[in-house]
């Protein structure tokens, strides 16, 4: 017999605490403190129903994985849960509306318009969590910002009639040189979430890596995948290395061809912007670690599942565990990236986490500039394989970055914004953007394949400049009269 | 006897089209594939009048060089032909009322005033394609830009009382030392298109160059010629060879005086801006080759006059095919600049065709900064003249560049701004605005000639610099209290 | 019997001025000229009660220490004492408005969140003192600017479940690699003054630096420390020595653990935002020193408490006075960190005072940069210590110094504004997100305690240069139109 | 018997042209051609009285030089001209208003506190004359900026309790090592024109310079010096070489201590916002050589006292009609600067004319730190007395300079518009102003006389770059959501 909204409702306090999600109840009580989150979050619904905030940031398999069966209490009849009343609120009620003004999609000729639309249409929290970074976000902008320190040196009267612009990476042919990168909670953008994504990355026949912290479950994402498709896996290494090797095993087992692992979050990172959204209600679970007034709890919640202890002594047991490639993922600098030749991993990702870790942390395309000559004069160019992601929002920028040597570019939140704007067929067309910008911009660079790629092609001279102006002279700026062109004459 | 209008009326379908363009009826089915701008924008006037749409858009004889005789249909009784009611258009009314406020000549003191006025008085699609360039215009607007990181190091106590900035370029003796450049589609901005700019290119004794997409006849422009006066041949080098030849050897039978091949566009570039400006609907002919929606058909028919495979083996043919000085238009690297006096050119123009195609190309000035010294390295600096486009709006750019090593400079849009917006007059206040400066800036650096003018006179060491500065600091620029001056009293 | 304040009221003349505080009079007439800030400020109050100016800006033992006995002229009867209507304040009135909407404490998330409060909620003459700087206050932005030139090259791998940020400063353990520096007056922001940030210093274990020109006499400070709280005495040296010596030597006493005599401060800067924003009523006192209308009697009065004439010459005297660690505050040149040494004092600050000295000081971050590689390469690094302080708002920030060298920093507003606007939970607060994001970058960028923070961790090479761009080219701006978004259906 | 206003009134045309001025009539037909400002200007009076436009551009001894005395007509009955009805300005009457409301001059904290005050109060078309530049202004603007560029690296523990800033240009002791460099029209600003300068040096023992384009007479000018008073001399070398030794003898007999020969303006620049803001119709005399329009009169005009022709070999002769110093002003580049060491000259002024000639020439400062090394290594930087000008507002710009090189610096505008706007009182005040600076900082840097300057001092290492930063990205700007602070509550 199903529990009652009246007995659920009994059950709201930190001493006893259940909650509904999906029409079933939960008695949560001793898992609150090891929430990621914070315990504060799933107080707010003690007694009461959770799902609707609970859906869009945790995988079906959640309440599964992390609840042990026992505190499954089974059916509610929702019949008898007290309806909410919802507060009307005027910023909804703007955000529908520019929802039925949206652009139509044809509209958008770039990646930054579906950015540009979705600021619009997404709930701001979901906004709030997409778009943040570190501290003061200044490596997150200097992420595409430093493409533009690249300038090109095209070459011309080359015969560029047919362009081919596929490559292959961890030995998956693609059609273009980029692949989708692994980005949390695709559900607060779309109700589909990631296995949108892996649908258009077959559609384009790009890689796409599934991530840790997704909506959908790994395997839901991977079900998803059609025919020969391939898919990696980005994993957040745990700190019960069995449940890391569960984990891995599985993905390898399941046809996953290349193992992500990353290294630049040993905490995740502090994202005010996020934080002032309200967005701390639904997801400090993946940020908040330090945060002042609950670091203890959520802290020792998260390195449960991030193991800031991670290091270099690890890799032989990775090597161990699965026959996957691996591939370190957050690499920042050439040192690391010879240790990692060195120890034998198969490639690296020069990423800053698209600028959500480290303020100050150096764009993925400076570090590459600093590492690929290294490599080139040990030789060790097809020792490991060098990615890059941050900050790619224009065809331009991964010929920049093959130039310099990268064997393809990570895209993140261009598609997530995509997505949340208009679903796959805004994914579809962003890709389908980039194909045509590829193929333009290939031929105007006076190559007809990545292999001509060099970096002869570039002027990177600017590249490694962190500079700022001296401080406006406001006084002076004051008074200085600005030119103007000529006036009109006046209305009669 | 004529055809009526209801006869016409009923071809209004891919299946059988039919327009009117000057009063005569023309059957565009077959052609409808092959249209360079893509056929939707001939189906909108499938059974009805084009003339208005057509016109500016296509030199006059454009029906007899590309749709065979026996589609040329003959007479329509334009009495019958349904006049359609044009709609109220509230931004044509207020444009009308800024034309009838526009500023007299004499306030346009310098060529970035024309360029105002054009903005205000253009049509928005004439103006979204003539100031539109590729992605983000961040070429486009580094053009004029780089000129700024250029400054001077002029003589002093030189007797500069009389000063000649005459000079010669491919054996031509002109009166100033740039030339008008060749750009498209003269007649969106002044019905009397590039004609008008024959003349005032033989008011001031410059040299005019012909652009393969004028929307006058290659003969009309030679015709509009008088005198002794020059001119040039811009080529889109067509992938049947035979029609090039045709192009080139009657351009030489006219007495076209030096060819440039465009060499940096095998496929025209995207320009977003004026994409946006809905001139998709009139212009997507000479730019949208790789549209995501009509990238098939486009992008053929454009391969038929522009040919992607162009490359350096073509040269020797043209040698063979024409007495003219061979010039190649759209060089960017040192390394091609070498090539091309291997190849026995005359000539190059370091330019990336004003923005409009590869985005982060860099500058024409900047890239001759980097030739002329490798030339004068190996004693080259007389066997090629070298040429450079884009960005030049002062005298001072002008001085900047011949100061460097150029032979003289292409001017394109400033001189379709004036045009533009007050006819010729308006282009021979543009040559003359920049003889007064040029006359003045000659001597203030302490030359009266242009052989004087020399790299110790230009300080360059910023130029090759393409530096960002570190992404703004929001908070805190938010947080300062600017400096401010002293405030009034109160008002009683 | 108590004076009336008939009796005071008489005395209303600079020939003879008597002023009540706290409910006593004083006859200042002899004192006038020797005023730091200036006659006119006292004369403001002849004969009237000046407790409310008085109070913030002058410690509880000014009028003993500088004003004889015989002056001290006893207790008035308040209640024959005119009150002053006060005039009604809109802009007062403003100001309790937006204090009783100030932003909850938690909102704020950074230490640039507490100026910001501080700056709607303090009031304007006390806002101007804290906040400005010297002539254009471009040092005073500089200062945390150029943090934003370096970034880091952090490590990956490194097991950082642990981290300890704990450090040393002259002998002392500290929890956090930075201090609370001397700042003046700071019963301007909250009425409970210095001893405040002695509360939070000790509750953080962090070291305070006692200044001169508190608000709160030296005792008041010294006896707020708890346990075994370690506290610095900063020091302007007086013109008299003895006074100097009895200064220094009862610090010693009180138990201060270093002297940081100020050397950046032979005179004090002239702050135009402070002036205008009529501070100049009642802080010119400390800093108007040559101000055009009352330079002679202001600028002798100064010289009495900070002599301009302190030289090197003066440093063995110190020694030879106090046993408690010298450090220089100000240095600003590694030819001076050199002769620190040489003269054997065990400390310098690398400071320009804030940027409310001398303006283009450089920031001391930046002269750290060029201080420590000479000090290595003398092997000298150990001889002294080296602090900085100026613009440190971020952990990020405090990282950077201790990668190139320094044994900690110095904050100094932050902590005022976070006073000012919260009282002690506010400097709480503010240290204790400076603990998180510590703890967060220290993992982030691969360090687990303060010794591995070392110089290949970061990148400087943009930290030097002092660049401005080209003057803005206001005409070429005027007439490029920005690419825009898509733009949305219009409302119906 | 004096002239009627009627017998004036009829000699209104090119055929015959007669003016009145202070009451006489003058027949000036002859001279419309050769008038420097173009016969328009003049023709606008025609038959009337002009002299509230002529009198303050024209020195009183003006008609008396420059027409011969046959043209001269005598007395005009006034009461017979007839009045002219002002129509009424509004622009005029809110200019009266901000007049009545400008600031008190204590509020004038700053040598740009001025100008924003000159700015509100001045007619427009004098301020367009005063403020503008050429071309671009860019040059202007980088005078002033590239102060910004230098840094200090101060010395400390240095005894700075007397400062002394006097020093010796050209033999003579001056109080500070600034000196007021010649500009043109001083009644523009002020009824009393440069006398008003002259008062003001006095008081403040520094030099002024007389221009050859003042609106005061030579003689005038000289008169108004007291006692030992020092004045140099401007001089704008005439074709007829006659003319110029008369001047220069003149200048000498009446003890001019220094001949600064104007060497950057064989023509005189440009200055589009002055043509703009209408100045053209009084002002075109100095400035409008090459106006499209007016060319060929107005150059030739201009040409009798500016000789375009002036060349090295002119020096000797200046050195064999005079014995006052001879010092080049205009100088840009160090080649001319060892030129003159080698002609024998005494100094030379680095400068661009206040970016009124050349956009785009270098600051004055800029080229002192390229010249003063190469005199040094030469040993000759006591061959040569080195200024500079251009862009000096503050004392820690002279400090730079100083510390470079220079023996002193020119101030012109800022005097101006200290004039302009407050009279004696007002450059009274911006000199002391400076003084309080130059105090303050001598000691903030370190230094007690002028000699202690030198270039260990000063940090120029960003001098010499001239960088723009890459276009703006204005989609990624666009989409960017600036963090902000915490929000104040809501109303209630």
């Amino acid at each position: 017999m199903p529990l009652t909204g009246q007995e659920v409702a009994e059950h709201n306090s930190r001493e006893s605490c259940w909650v509904i999600v999906h029409g079933k109840a939960y008695d949560v009580t001793e898992f609150l403190p090891e929430h990621p989150g914070g315990p504060k979050i799933i107080l707010k619904y003690a007694g009461k129903d959770a799902t609707e905030e609970y859906e869009p940031i945790h995988p079906p398999d959640t309440l599964d994985k992390y609840l042990e069966k026992s505190k499954h209490l089974g059916e509610v009849d929702m019949g008898t849960v007290k309806q909410e009343d919802k507060e009307f609120d005027p910023n909804e009620e703007a955000r529908q509306d520019r929802i039925a003004r949206m652009p139509i999609l044809e509209q958008c000729y770039n990646l930054m318009d579906f950015e540009a639309v979705a600021r619009n249409v997404m709930k701001k929290t979901a906004w709030g969590y997409y778009s943040s970074g570190a501290d003061d976000e200044i490596t997150m902008r200097e992420n595409h910002t430093a493409f533009h320190k690249i300038w090109f040196r095209p070459r011309i009267l080359v015969d560029v009639e047919k362009v081919d612009f596929s490559t292959t990476m961890l030995g998956t042919k693609c059609d273009m040189p980029f692949y989708v990168t692994a980005t949390a909670l695709g559900k607060l953008g779309h109700h589909e979430g990631e296995v949108l994504l892996t649908k258009a990355a077959k559609k384009h026949n790009v890689v796409q890596m599934i991530p840790t912290l997704a909506s959908c479950s790994f395997d839901e994402i991977m079900d998803a995948a059609e025919g020969d498709q391939v898919q990696w896996m980005q994993l957040y290494v745990n700190k019960d290395r069995e449940i890391t090797k569960k984990i891995v095993q599985h993905a390898e087992s399941r046809g996953c061809r290349g193992l992500f692992i990353t290294v630049d979050a040993p905490q995740l990172g502090r994202r005010e912007k996020d934080m002032r959204s309200k967005f701390t209600d639904v997801g400090t679970n993946v940020q908040s670690g330090a945060a002042t007034d609950n670091s203890q709890g959520a802290a020792r919640a998260i390195s449960s599942f991030i193991d800031p202890a991670l290091s270099w002594k690890d890799i032989p047991w990775f090597k161990s565990i699965t026959k996957m490639p691996l591939i370190l993922k957050g690499v920042q600098r050439v040192e690391d990236v010879i240790r990692a030749v060195e120890a034998g991993v198969q490639g690296v990702v020069l990423s800053n986490h698209g600028g959500r870790q480290l303020d100050f942390a150096r764009s993925g395309v400076e570090v590459l500039a600093e590492v690929m000559p290294v490599l080139r004069e040990r030789g060790w160019e097809d020792r490991i394989e060098v990615y890059i992601d941050g900050g790619v929002r224009r065809a331009t920028d991964i010929i920049k970055a093959l130039c310099l040597g990268a064997k393809g570019v990570g895209i993140g939140r261009p598609f997530l914004y995509a997505m949340s704007s208009y679903g796959l067929p805004g994914v579809d067309r962003a890709m389908q953007l980039l194909k045509d910008e590829m193929e333009m911009n290939m031929r105007l660079i006076g190559c007809s394949s990545v292999d001509q790629l060099k970096p002869t092609l570039i002027d990177t001279r600017g590249l490694h400049m962190h500079t700022t102006s001296v401080p406006v002279d406001n006084l002076g700026m004051a008074i200085y009269d600005p030119l103007v062109n000529p006036r009109e004459k006046a209305k009669l």
